[in-house]
């Protein structure tokens, strides 16, 4: 069975960094905890003054107050099928949900307990939210909010998520100077309210460093990095948190490729272009012939590619420069393209010291 | 929360007629099951006479030990590190390997109770196996065999996967034929052996008439077929019988989009181009607002599509033929691309009749 290893001198660094660059640039700090979707990895921010925190699902909100925590958003347009959840929720803890339509208010009627609101605010990313120049459309909602008791608007939510979409630096800064001037004319618009601009994808907090008018973040990705987060200059080689150790089963020649044990139901099948060919992972070194990694995984090899996977199977193309050292039971390390989806599919995390660390998925 | 909907009607149908087609050409019928991954949907099988079956890792082979199955292939290239766990499986059940490379042999000299191997034999797919032209490597394998005691030759295996890389019906009988003189050709070579040939796709399975050579199928995405499928021509939009239910949870204008809870975490990130668009599932449907079905998912509409998701969000775009009757709320059934990775994510199955059915990956 491919394991998902985690090397948590790497993550404690990466939330360090993280939680540093808030304090520095005096912005609170609400990490998403849908990347590691683990107690035990999120009790690890309290070290580093976290109480509050972001999750993408009631689910995932229930499971982290059980844990402890007490101050949760629900980082997603309110899904009125949620009410009852959202009800049993907000009597535990302090629960804040995104709205973007007057349409999901009518349902909000029926709150046991108060619930904070924040308007998504859309600056350019086109999935969800109420664009932000649409300052009659959001003062519709906002008005149209007043008459349900136990809502309280805080302010306003941005998801700059375009900023997946290109590792061009100018394109990078275009995108972030726009939803940072959005969210300060909100805040300016709205100033009645007194609201707060929470914001924040991995990209952009970690490459940015201008955050004025923004009060929160709430990147989630940065704590283990990835292949996809290394492209867009978010993190370096060696900050990547996360691999896939999977064993050799087949070694094939013309064209030279490897089987890995390791297929879309543990990885995913998030892909990218690298070296202009379609991914699915990169082998990052190999363990050390006793199930135990030797160096983590912090050198980068050129490849080989993960380029093909199917449900449990995994193909390694172009191995010739690992060929002679590697075989079949051998067991490799793999960066995954997207480590929130792949750790999704896990279930669990070992650590380069041997120890389970557990998740919302697994079955204990 | 999305609800993975099974219509067992249909799905009873298509286990009907793959077992139907399997008895009217004299073929073994041994279905994958790691499509459906329930011990209650693999017992429905029983009632058309499958005793055996294939599973594509050891985890799914105890799974299904647990539930009385006592003839299990698992499809994939031996892993060394699954020698423990095939000891402990091999006296409960009778339990196939495929193996394609001598290297694996040495972990077998460990084999604590008899264990058949199939040569997964590569007939043009490129993923694994051994070349079906290269019969000295075949001879070379089972000379090799010879020595593992309680390992026994039984056959050939092939998965002629790039059925699935056209529609195109001179491709896929090219492929298929291919396939079958392969087959045809090595249990000729091979005759003292008295070889079985096991073959078997669904795209193959479903659309193929002359089995000639073939002894044993093994398909197993039939059971519930999914949009992938209805392209490739294996199924009509009537077989298909898994649906998510989603709940919208956003309307938007310029463009004209939807946002439904559903995303990769449901989906998978499989994706495929239907209408010049590449997508990851298509509305098949609304509920009668009661949370209740009205008519399963008959029939198909020209969209819309899922043309979007992240790891919780899911976008549907061109909404504008479901937009006057779709509210925020409403439960949208919306057909999957993969139904495998699908079915894999979601972990349960609820039935039109409102039954729960569990998986081997859920917690219960």
């Amino acid at each position: 069975m491919p394991t998902l290893l985690l090397d948590k001198k790497k993550c404690l660094r990466n939330m360090e960094r993280m939680a540093g660059k808030a304090a520095e640039k005096g912005l609170s700090f609400r990490p998403h905890f849908k990347t590691h979707q683990s107690a035990e990895i999120g009790s690890w921010f309290r070290a580093y003054g976290v109480s509050s925190i972001t999750v993408s699902s009631f689910r995932m909100a229930a499971y982290f107050i059980r844990s402890g925590w007490k101050d949760i958003l629900v980082a997603f347009p309110f899904n009125p099928h949620d009410l009852a959840r959202l009800n049993a929720l907000s009597g535990a803890a302090r629960i804040s949900i995104l709205l973007d339509h007057p349409a999901a208010l009518p349902f909000l009627e029926r709150l046991d307990h108060p619930v904070d609101f924040y308007v998504d605010a859309d600056t350019g990313y086109g999935r969800t939210g109420i664009k932000a120049e649409d300052m009659e459309g959001i003062e519709n909602l906002l008005n149209a909010s007043h008459s349900v008791k136990k809502l309280h608007f805080r302010g306003f939510y941005c998801h700059a998520g375009h900023s997946y979409k290109s590792a061009d630096p100018g394109i990078k800064n275009r995108i972030h100077q726009k939803a940072r001037q959005d969210l300060a004319n909100l805040k300016k618009q709205f100033s009645s309210y007194d609201p707060l601009a929470l914001y924040g994808d991995t990209p952009n907090c970690s490459i940015q460093e201008n955050f004025n008018g923004i009060d929160e973040i709430t990147p989630g990705n940065f704590v283990f990095f990835d292949l996809m987060q290394l492209a867009l200059g978010s993190c370096t080689p060696d900050d990547i948190a996360v691999a896939m150790s999977c064993s050799v089963t087949g070694k094939y020649h013309d064209p030279r490729r490897m089987l890995i044990h390791g297929g879309a139901v543990h990885f995913s099948k998030e892909s990218m272009v690298l070296n202009g060919q379609v991914v699915f992972g990169q082998v990052a070194g190999a363990d050390d012939k006793n199930g135990r990694v030797e160096k983590g995984w912090d050198l980068l090899q050129d490849g080989p590619f993960l380029t093909g996977i199917s449900q449990e199977h995994g193909i390694l193309e172009k191995c010739e420069r690992i060929d002679d050292r590697t075989g079949i039971g051998d067991l490799l390390n793999i960066l995954p393209v997207h480590s929130c989806l792949t750790a999704n599919l896990m279930k669990e995390y070992r650590t380069l010291e041997g120890d389970l660390i557990q998740t919302l998925n697994g079955c204990f």
